[in-house]
């Protein structure tokens, strides 16, 4: 399958051989043969010795994405060994719960893939050209695995454009209920599959879904912006918090009603744009003794991140003035682009012009089932602040 | 008490009304009266309008400490409040422990004084002349609101020498015992108040001792670096691990065999240099499933960064051939100066120097009871990286 060579410049294998996997279009000195887009390809360093094995895509800023530092053939068998070994992390990582990222691009060794696992059913995150081209390998490395009832693709992301890619969504094996059952921390959820962000539901969050339980007292108010469809409301209310939940889509607020009567919880939904909504909140006098805000990433750019500081500036402004002496304030950014240093400056930018001293708490990150490979900074993408009004 | 003014450049007010309590030599127009070291001075923006009260000294960097941004007395009263509010934050944040930071400085409002409670007595370290200077207003007022069986100054930082004042350690209160007997998450402990590093046992690093509890399976082999008393190790030694502490200080080793008696657990503990002590344990072959590595802060300075740096490298480098496939490595670094990135960034360099792929599970801190304030980026001094070897 290999379709030909890509010989880099002088000395950028190394960061290959130091387990980064993505190469530039400005490190690659030559493409031997006519590698199609997404072709598997040889990679050589300048002087003529093999780095490893990749995809390649003449297209977008990284065209080669390393798959392998051995001169191995990338067959589903390659795909099993890797799928085993990402599980057997989970099994140590994951517990209470039939929802878990199982495969996490880079972080486990397949660059462009992200397999999430829902009870019986997988849906999945093509971001390559060169995932798209060794689908056949990985579905039936996925089938041979764990047998699935149903795998869904859901590769609603627009970045797939640069690899010359649409967005699109379909059912790859089986057939696929329109919600799919599962269980978090004793909390049953539905997980859309016709519509929904991202593969359906955050469970990158989980951990901190936990966290929040952890530190609800009863009785607590607790305002979740950007709620989706309320797990985290959810968990609040189970601890006997009043939960608010507020999110702009009315498919995921009906869809927070229902998992509360799942769950004979009870919380307040409401369809609003958050941004509005808090400012609103403000004029009624409002005040919460927790106020969590979950802004999906309208970063996905480095160019764009000036905009999502400039939306977390506005959030936490216009929180400030519904949280007492004592409140609690959580901010989460799922945004790569968006590193924590420059997220705590653009929350500390916030608090200072209103002139409110803030504790931070803790600083929590994504669920371990989405690994940070210390090798690969990008991987590291879900950050928390965890804070309280001095 | 108030010896003088305080006018500072213009513009120079706005850090301090935007809660950073520090002032630099180069932010100071001028100083009006003869303020001796230490004094309570009121500081004047350039125009003219008050700013706030603090204490002064002409030697070091930061020749203003921030105490009050009103125009208010400090008195035992001043401290009476500042202390309540902290220790309102200290319930909520700490349980199972006699152990607790209730003052952390520039995070609680009184800059340069820290105030760790172990039982019925308190240990304090003073780290400006201006605490000094107002020793008999926070003594008494530590009186009144705690009524402690004795107060001991350890203030043996080598920093006090810019501020004007030797390192030196004296009981201001009461008696002290020679070791105070103290208890965390049902563990007993010994606070040695003759001899011992800070003042004496590392309240700091409670949370993530009780998160490495969480994690340990029984039966694994766990090796503590500069281990000092063995608090790690016995949290370890608990969850059923063969635990091996090593410590440079035969003090510190003798307290931690000490520390197993007395909690009916056992540990291994060796006295020696953590360093040289890697690079034998690499020729036997040993192999174990944890390994902390927790340096105390050689950097003192900026300048220092780069030795810290070094060690940390060195450290982690040695440290990955005894840990097997899924091994876990917990790196700390409490040198302020070595910031989260820089610290990622020296492991990560370790590793790939190794070629070893790690996988971060998490990232943690100081115990919240060293609050971190968001307005003041030196509270945050204590980083943890929970390390998975891939």
């Amino acid at each position: 399958m290999l379709e030909g060579r890509v010989i880099l410049k002088q000395g950028r294998e190394k960061k290959l051989r130091h387990l980064y996997p993505w190469i530039q279009q400005g490190e690659i000195a030559e493409v031997q043969g006519s590698p199609t887009p997404g072709a598997l390809v040889q990679v050589y360093a300048k002087e003529g010795n093999f780095v490893g094995v990749g995809t390649y895509n003449p297209k977008p800023r990284f065209p080669v994405r390393l798959l392998s530092l051995q001169e191995e053939p990338i067959d589903q068998a390659f795909f099993v060994r890797r799928l085993q070994r990402a599980l057997s992390l989970r099994q140590k990582v994951v517990s209470d719960t039939n929802a878990v990222r199982i495969l996490f691009g880079e972080s486990d060794g397949i660059p462009g893939l992200i397999v999430d696992q829902f009870g019986d059913y997988l849906v999945v995150q093509v971001r390559t050209a060169g995932m798209e081209r060794l689908k056949p390998l990985w579905l039936s490395a996925l089938s041979e695995v764990l047998n699935p009832k149903g795998i869904l693709e859901r590769s609603e992301m627009e970045s797939r454009r640069e690899e010359g890619l649409c967005p699109h969504t379909q059912t790859l094996l089986g057939e696929m209920p329109e919600y799919i059952p599962i269980h978090e921390s004793g909390l049953e959820f539905l997980v859309p599959t016709q519509w929904g962000l991202k593969t359906g539901f955050y469970i990158d969050q989980r951990d901190n879904r936990r966290q929040l339980a952890r530190q609800i007292q009863p009785g607590e108010r607790v305002l979740d912006l950007f709620c989706y469809t309320g797990a985290f409301s959810l968990y609040a209310a189970r601890a006997g918090a009043q939960a608010v939940g507020v999110d702009i889509l009315p498919d995921a607020t009906a869809l927070a009603q229902r998992h509360a009567e799942m769950n004979h919880l009870e919380a307040t939904w409401l369809t609003a744009n958050a941004f509005d909504w808090l400012v609103e909140a403000q004029g009624r006098g409002e005040q919460y003794d927790w106020i969590l805000l979950d802004p999906p990433a309208i970063a996905k750019t480095r160019g764009q991140r000036d905009s999502l500081k400039w939306a977390i500036w506005k959030l936490v402004y216009n929180a400030l003035p519904l949280l007492p002496e004592g409140g609690r304030l959580v901010v989460c950014s799922c945004a790569y682009q968006l590193d924590l240093s420059i997220m705590i400056d653009t929350v500390r930018l916030a608090c200072t012009d209103r002139g409110r001293a803030l504790w931070v708490d803790d600083v929590s990150f994504q669920s371990p089932d989405h690994p940070f490979l210390l090798q690969f900074p990008e991987s590291l993408y879900l950050k928390c602040l965890w804070l309280r009004v001095g």
